[in-house]
């Protein structure tokens, strides 16, 4: 129903090669009612690419939630994030995910660890509503931005300096990258891949997954 | 890279209708080294389904261990089993997910546990190599079975009495459904809910998820 991803800026500033010191930390912040596949999609493309790599030094992806116990993501899915708010490693590429997510807006240490998680990170990318913490977060103005197709309108009024578009798997404007809805973060998590560590990866880690990656092509 | 599902045979004496008096219990085995996919991707399909449906009397998809702890999934991903092989409320649909599948079969009350399980569910579904599970447990004798296409060969060898076929997402054999890797685990799942609830809902669900289904048609 989505046309592939688009990039609206060339983002080589960002780009890094997969040769360096250490593993990039991938950290994708959950919390309550996050939705399921939002957070394990891209925490399956990390790990598999990782495992392809046969090496330690590509991507070291963790979860991370606002303080260290269960969440319950969305259906009653409980899991153990890696690390909270109060101490988790540096994060190089920061993933926020949507689901039921109007209760993370009202939260102030939510908003202003996304804020300040972000300036740090090379990359912040959002799947699905996501984006509306990051948007609430004040980060996404005058950029071009995708979310979930149900909530496009309401990303539009909410937040009138973000430019909204829809038809698109995923938007990369540079540091940030924004995805459609659920499985669309799969799609948007190859191409981060292919940004990071080339193309060849992302898609011998897509043939690993026996998933069909709409790339931006 | 897969053509979409097929079906082997006609499973009608297996298919269920909405109505009825309570959900449909889907329980997801997992283990440690679990691929996350393989179960994330299903539990987000009938946890959708459910939701799309506005009834609690569609699906109850829950996540079952062999003990009540926490489980490491592959890449270090730790979740909160909802029961344990020692209390677990009815499987209507077991779904044996895959990964570092090769311990499993060593455990003689995994495999008896799956057998058991099996004997009393109306559906059991492998994904990826989960299919070995249900091989070992005796459950998959003169079948059409699919596996992870980097396994195909190894399921032919280790079990000469099923007839392994690739090149396809899933196959419904009736009682039995067996789906290729990872990603596909969802394309199977979302065959499932169309089987058991209906075309509409599981057309609905997969563009919930932004997910091309690749279903059998």
């Amino acid at each position: 129903m989505n046309a592939a991803g688009r990039r609206t800026s060339a983002p080589d500033s960002h780009v890094m090669s997969i040769e360096r010191d250490r593993a990039l930390n991938i950290g994708i912040y959950i919390y309550e009612n996050a939705e399921v596949l939002d957070f394990s999609g891209p925490f399956e493309v990390f790990s598999t690419a990782t495992r392809l790599t046969n090496s330690e030094s590509s991507f070291n992806v963790f979860l991370v939630a606002e303080e260290n116990r269960p969440v319950n993501a969305r259906g009653g899915y409980s899991l153990n994030p890696h690390y909270d708010f109060s101490a988790h490693p540096e994060i190089d590429i920061l993933i926020v995910v949507g689901g039921i997510h109007t209760e993370e807006l009202t939260k102030a240490n939510v908003v202003s660890w996304v804020a300040a998680t972000s300036e740090k990170a090379r990359v912040v990318a959002s799947v699905c509503t996501g984006a509306f913490i990051l948007a609430q977060a004040g980060l996404l103005e005058n950029l071009e931005v995708t979310t979930h197709w149900e909530n496009i309108e309401e990303l539009r009024e909410s937040y009138p300096n973000i430019n909204v578009v829809d038809s698109c798997r995923w938007v990369d404007e540079g540091k940030f990258v924004s995805s459609g809805g659920i499985s669309a973060g799969i799609d948007m998590s190859l191409h981060l891949v292919s940004r990071l560590a080339g193309l060849e990866l992302a898609e011998k880690t897509a043939r690993q997954m026996e998933f069909e990656w709409r790339k931006n092509s």
